[in-house]
């Protein structure tokens, strides 16, 4: 790994959250970055910020790289523009960092030396201005390698993570994207059902001021559960859309989740209930 | 009012997160505090911290208060102590705090000056050290007086809630538990039902890995989104039970906007899918 970055330059597609708090933790540790960008803007502000030694839109700028990271929106990484392919060194490393891994494999495991990987790290923000050194310290970041990945591309990737301080996770993509659907891309539906449940359960009520009420009282408790549901309406799809398998599994186990507390309510079984949040209290504090 | 204030003591049944921020708010706003607490524990405690003027586990010593606010538990408030009811002065103005008013409404408003209400203030902390000055800054003080409510007792609590620049809301009964089931009751349920899928989700795949990659993989969304789920079991089983109609009805909204989504994802209607999601991302703004 020293000599992949020492010798030769770290290439980063995209330079958003992830791409730009990445570029800036590897120039920080001495790698020579180069990055692709989408727009002319977006490049001129990522020089502003000094966030790549090299920026340009042409992704011949990768050539001599001896690792890529293809830091693209889901979409995008699923649907790659054919001169980015062309344009990858023929012996680099070239992992991603998409958030849902068997679609990403499916596109990109034919190259010989791709490793899936999904640095799980965030923040509210997105685009160029984004990026932040430190994303990544104690963060899970996941590899999915599969059975043709080429161990010494994963041990490139690895050694990257263990120098931002991430903490490296291996696993199978199907279990990783398993994992995801219930602890990141369940949340977003369920959180969203509530916003449309409090704006739809408010409007049919026989009281014409419950809409207004209804807003004037949600709090802080509102604001938490609903935040992730209120986020960017094309990502929470494409999760959906690219993890659709493990998220409806995720779905039906949540509506018998919610059917066990609605039979509670209904028949009064106040002491079940009570015992059931409990339970979800004391599980909550293993997740997080 | 300010004849309440300057010439009675004001009572608080309860020095917890509310009556004891009421109690720090009502002395810097000049008024004598008198309080009732539980255990002689809490008593020396709210001493140390000087909640109050006088702090007593004898509910005689609110006898000269001219306004008395019950800062109980709602199950304490739904089932008072018949002592505290025969120690409450004859005359004197009482309100509540209680986080659903139909029925404190059928316990108390026998009382012939009472008036319903529901400060809407909170933080994760509770017992004597929670009380804190200013929690009701800025936050929606909901009213509920019905025809029987003393126009004068309802105008002494306006001037409290005002004087410590809380919002003054007046609202029917119904209506407050009503929108308070979609913004506040709602949310625990679904929050909870979250956090008993991550776990039962995991462990029913056939991954054996999956609990724990779960567990390690659960972040920020995650733990915004099961914070009120994963809060106090005993409350939660109280709100439900003392809002269970509109707690039930919430719930059927509910289930309707999953099914939606589920909809959506399993006919693959992605632009429906975003459509639904971008609603959401305005609606919210709406309630927040």
């Amino acid at each position: 790994m020293t000599s992949l970055w020492r010798q030769r330059p770290v290439g980063i597609v995209g330079l958003g959250l992830i791409g730009g708090s990445l570029a800036l933790d590897l120039r920080q540790a001495g790698a020579r970055v180069h990055a692709v960008v989408h727009r002319e803007r977006t490049a001129l502000r990522a020089e502003q910020r000094r966030l790549a030694d090299r920026i340009s839109l042409d992704p011949a700028v990768l050539q001599d790289c001896g690792l890529v990271i293809l830091a693209l929106p889901l979409d995008q990484l699923l649907n790659p523009d054919p001169r980015l392919i062309r344009a990858l060194p023929a012996d680099g490393v070239v992992t991603d960092v998409g958030s849902v891994k068997q679609p990403v494999l499916r596109q990109w495991s034919s190259l010989p030396r791709f490793v899936g990987s999904h640095p799980m790290a965030g923040t509210a923000r997105a685009g160029v201005d984004a990026g932040e050194a430190g994303l990544f310290r104690g963060r899970p970041w996941v590899a999915t390698p599969c059975r043709t990945t080429d161990p010494e591309a994963l041990e490139a990737v690895r050694q990257m993570a263990v120098q931002l301080e991430a903490r490296w996770v291996c696993c199978e993509a199907a279990e990783h994207d398993r994992a995801v659907a219930l602890v990141s891309h369940l949340p977003v539906l369920v959180s969203a059902a509530l916003i449309a449940t409090a704006d739809a359960g408010a409007a049919a009520a026989a009281e014409p001021g419950l809409p207004a009420l209804a807003r004037l009282l949600a709090s802080s408790g509102f604001a938490d559960t609903t935040r992730v549901g209120g986020g960017n309406p094309r990502l929470g799809t494409l999760m959906a859309q690219s993890n659709r398998e493990a998220v409806l599994q995720a779905l039906g186990t949540y509506q018998k989740a919610i059917s066990t507390l609605q039979e509670h309510v209904l028949q009064e079984n106040w002491g079940l209930l009570e015992e059931t949040l409990g339970r979800c209290a004391e599980l909550r504090t293993d997740f997080l």
